[in-house]
């Protein structure tokens, strides 16, 4: 199984998929074509909460804005799992959120066909070679190398001093939740908590308040959510990826 | 096979494949997953339109504004067919398209890992369950057991007086085309109707009238639908979902 | 392998799998359905860059602004591959990108089940017939008998004179970077040349320039291609599909 991931919208991922199909008969899973363009974080982010609940697969992730520069192409092992990628930090929150250590290779990339358009000409080729290979024989893929290590990156963590969270806005998801890197456990006891200094109810999802209401609630990835009963959370919050929250009970 | 529909955008359907290809291989159909958000009759809509032109299959639906509160979650088996949704009548529609007798399956959501992804953590394991046991023996997948009955969601039907047809806008398409829940018998003789009150030429097809100029067609669908060529009905109209429509040859 | 391409957004697509996964087990994948809506030039670049990344495969294209007038539905065969599409020349370019010569069969779409999907009934019909016969016996296919040529459909070529070439931009990709007709070549000794007359620096990739700043790049497709640095391209430089662009060095 090849999952893939990317910046591109449409229809450059068909044209990785036709590469990959020339090479492998693998499954192909779409995780996101239309992630907020360049946004390294926020691809971290969401592969970070994807990928925890595939099976063994090949992840091919290209949001790549140094493509055509001397960034490295890299793939990292964790376990059955393998990430083929710019190395830009952006599959490392993925794979520290698996069981098991991290491999890093290197791949060639200096013969790619163009200078803009890596997924197709580098990554895709990569990872269907890897999932051809099997993850566990990646040192055998010709044009693939160890590597010392790839670049961190680290999504921020929130500070918590008495009864106030200091965190961020990571993403704003296609519902208009505002996700932070608040924990949930911060509000599991409080029924209101002050956002930013105004107030709003913590609640189990969003039904339990009014259409249109704000609330605080702790959603899927564990974390505060910044969210409107059928509206746009980060609107009515007044916040965007990045900017600060902070959260007093 | 197991299709997927949902209003979750990007990247949320993408866990829900990765729980399911946890636990079978079976092929995944992408219905939609950009449906009118929290919109449950958007969705019981298309899924009558779609539906009917799938091989057996088990079909997992979540427009789920309800999620986390008391509504249940329900399996809905209508021949070889088996829905996995919410609820609140979505699949309903659908599967009154069908030929056969509706059994309906309550799922045990009580563990669920949170209150506001039941796609990722309810409805894609009891889908999958369904699929890996077989529609003809949801009898047997654990977690589910038989239900009395299921909320009904009943789209509206036109009313007809003499020349009028007194109808509403179901959905507008991506093309911007507003279909109504006018039979297309209505206007089958017709040359031309006026649509609350002005007048349009009934086309068999788009290109029938000039580029940007209004029509009323009768589509795929067989309703009346209100359409511009190469442009946006809805706006030409004026009209959108909910909007009632009068019909008058 | 079956791929589909078409402007039809979503949930239309999901009808004609409905109708091809009755009559075949073969693999779908999706080029692209967000095309611009009724643009066959855009579909036929694209389907030109995208279809020779893939193995042998049934291509279902369907950019139908004639729908249900009396345009023709072909099936055309290069080597291992076939289009099968509205004959109104979508494909021709993808077709003659290629190896092989080009057979022209015509689909019988008189008994269509309606006159505004013919994706649905007949294009995805036809589309599932032709791979279950293979490409190689298209001839054996009910319903689909040789024909003597198709719309052809050229993309524009540029001229150039001198130092100056003159050309036009073919599609503006989701990223916002302007695809013209104008060869690499032609800039591949420049340090910058003046687009309509404004000086922007030739650049091996996007990250050459700093974020926001214009820059002209060789991009995958072999063009000269208008873009900014984590940017759109297509605004900065003040053009649109269609739009002259003069490229001076």
């Amino acid at each position: 199984m090849i999952t893939l991931t990317s910046d591109f919208g449409s229809p450059y991922p068909a044209a990785m998929k036709g590469v990959i199909l020339q090479r492998t008969d693998a499954r192909l899973v779409d995780v996101a074509h239309d992630l907020p363009r360049q946004d390294v974080r926020a691809a971290a982010f969401w592969l970070r909460e994807v990928v925890p609940y595939y099976p063994p697969a090949v992840h091919l992730v290209v949001v790549d804005p140094g493509v055509g520069t001397d960034r490295a192409a890299v793939v990292v092992r964790v376990g059955d799992h393998a990430f083929v990628a710019p190395d830009n930090g952006v599959v490392r929150p993925a794979a520290r959120a698996l069981d098991g250590d991290i491999d890093v290779f290197e791949i060639d990339d200096s013969d790619a066909a163009s200078s803009t358009f890596h997924g197709r000409d580098v990554f895709a080729p990569a990872a269907a070679d890897v999932h051809e290979a099997g993850v566990e024989n990646i040192e055998n893929v010709a044009g693939i190398t160890p590597a010392a290590d790839c670049v961190d990156l680290a999504l921020p963590d929130a500070t918590v001093e008495g009864d106030v969270a200091h965190g961020e806005v990571l993403v704003v998801d296609d519902f208009g939740n505002a996700i932070t890197n608040v924990p949930g456990e911060f509000v599991a006891d409080a029924a209101s908590v002050r956002v930013n200094g105004e107030r709003a109810p913590v609640e189990p999802s969003y039904a339990h308040v009014g259409v249109g209401e704000r609330l605080v609630t702790v959603a899927s990835h564990g974390n505060v959510e910044l969210a409107v009963n059928q509206g746009r959370g980060a609107d009515a919050f007044g916040v965007q990826p990045g900017d600060s929250v902070d959260v007093k009970k």
